[in-house]
């Protein structure tokens, strides 16, 4: 790791066991301990192309946040909200980067949706938007995989992006409070940019949602929140591949394959 | 426990320490293991009265049914869905029998909402409704309680249904595959009935439901889901009592606090 260079945490698997990591260039670092108490490392150390990368972390909930971006609004016909619009994913959708999203056909119309997701640090309840950074561990890669005809169908959320593997996260966590505000979220249909948008577009920044949420629930070390996805959303079929990037962070990338 | 019964599994905490029990009688008998992987007694039994009953597990995830009795959606003015409505509850929001539900009051009107649970023992996905029952371990009882104000404002339920403690479950879970159709959920508001109802009423069946859920989603042991609330839905307020009766499980009892 250079100096001044922000760690990215990792979580993998070689020979059929399960190790915590951080990234330096193209190795991974084997480390003792965790993202939310503290790790050191091991001096040992693999080539990423060598190890299978796992979710960064198995989060404790997944919520997600709607609507946060205007362009995407626009291009769904919705209303501009007043707050955060607040939905949640199950974990038994959580899949890392590299794993195949299932799709089956029956579902209709399956759409990618590249989001910046924020890992919560440690438990808090009813924090200001000034004090909720202080609570954030890091940041990753989301992929809010959504069956847009269920979703308009059902009216709640939690089938149409509730399938198993839709929710791809990944590959690092970049341990820091604060993203820089031109960091932006890009995303690639078979390597064709569909999606590029700075964070600084969020209608309700990180902050403010860390804030919204923890007014109602309490936010526990290891939940994961995906922020919205700007414009640009569309249709994935069975044999796509689909990247979400975030400047600084790394490259989630997961194939789409039909539901066996 | 008399012959032929079917046993009531409970948790509890005694003297700082948490136990797994089945009920008999005023008694409870602690238990070694646990209700998936099998337990058996250890001949130490305490009176009901002296220890803290707790939330009968911790779920794998909250899943909750929305519109399944006809006369709870005609009070509510929606549809009749042509399939079961999903949505969920996060874990942060579970409480057992005797715990207080905090209501804030910001939140404006918030609702009990009594309910029949279901607890998944086994793994599954993709399963009929001929075979579904062969996955439940139990039933308990469950009051989805809600803030009607922002369950209109948001249109998605997340925030509404997910406060802290608005999930009350227990106090046991009956050990059985089915439930007696003519068995009845009853809900009691500061001791006067208020919603009472046999499950046979249900749109969906309990197969149905898990089937339903199982088509999109790997439901895992530990899954809780709340089965939809009847008829009779209506305002608490801090000084409240609820009490969600299920015939042969037992009640389910919550006092109702403002948060401070």
């Amino acid at each position: 790791m250079k100096k001044g260079e922000i760690e990215r945490f990792c979580r993998f698997s070689m020979d059929g066991r399960t190790y915590n990591g951080t990234v330096r260039g193209s190795m991974v670092d084997i480390v003792e301990g965790d993202m939310f108490g503290g790790f050191s490392g091991m001096r040992m150390s693999y080539p990423i192309d060598r190890i299978k990368i796992l979710a960064p972390l198995v989060p404790a909930k997944i919520w997600c946040v709607g609507q946060n971006y205007l362009g995407h609004i626009r291009e769904l016909n919705h209303q501009l909200p007043l707050e955060p619009l607040i939905f949640s994913k199950p974990l038994t959708s959580l899949v890392g980067s590299g794993e195949p999203v299932r799709i089956p056909e029956w579902a209709g119309r399956i759409d990618y949706e590249g989001e910046l997701a924020v890992v919560i640090g440690r438990r808090c309840k009813k924090v200001t938007e000034n004090e909720a950074l202080m609570y954030v561990r890091g940041y990753s890669c989301f992929n809010d995989v959504t069956a847009r005809d269920l979703q308009v169908k059902d009216g709640q959320w939690t089938r149409s992006k509730g399938f198993d593997t839709f929710a791809p996260f990944g590959p690092y966590v970049l341990l820091t409070e604060t993203m820089p505000g031109d960091a932006r979220i890009t995303t690639r249909l078979n390597g064709n940019v569909v999606q590029r948008e700075p964070f600084s577009n969020m209608i309700f920044s990180v902050a403010r949602i860390i804030s919204h949420i923890s007014r109602f629930a309490t936010l526990e070390p290891g939940d994961v929140i995906a922020t919205g996805t700007p414009e640009g959303i569309g249709r994935v079929q069975p044999g796509d591949r689909v990247e979400v990037e975030v400047d600084g962070i790394g490259i989630l990338t997961n194939p789409f394959v039909a539901e066996p």
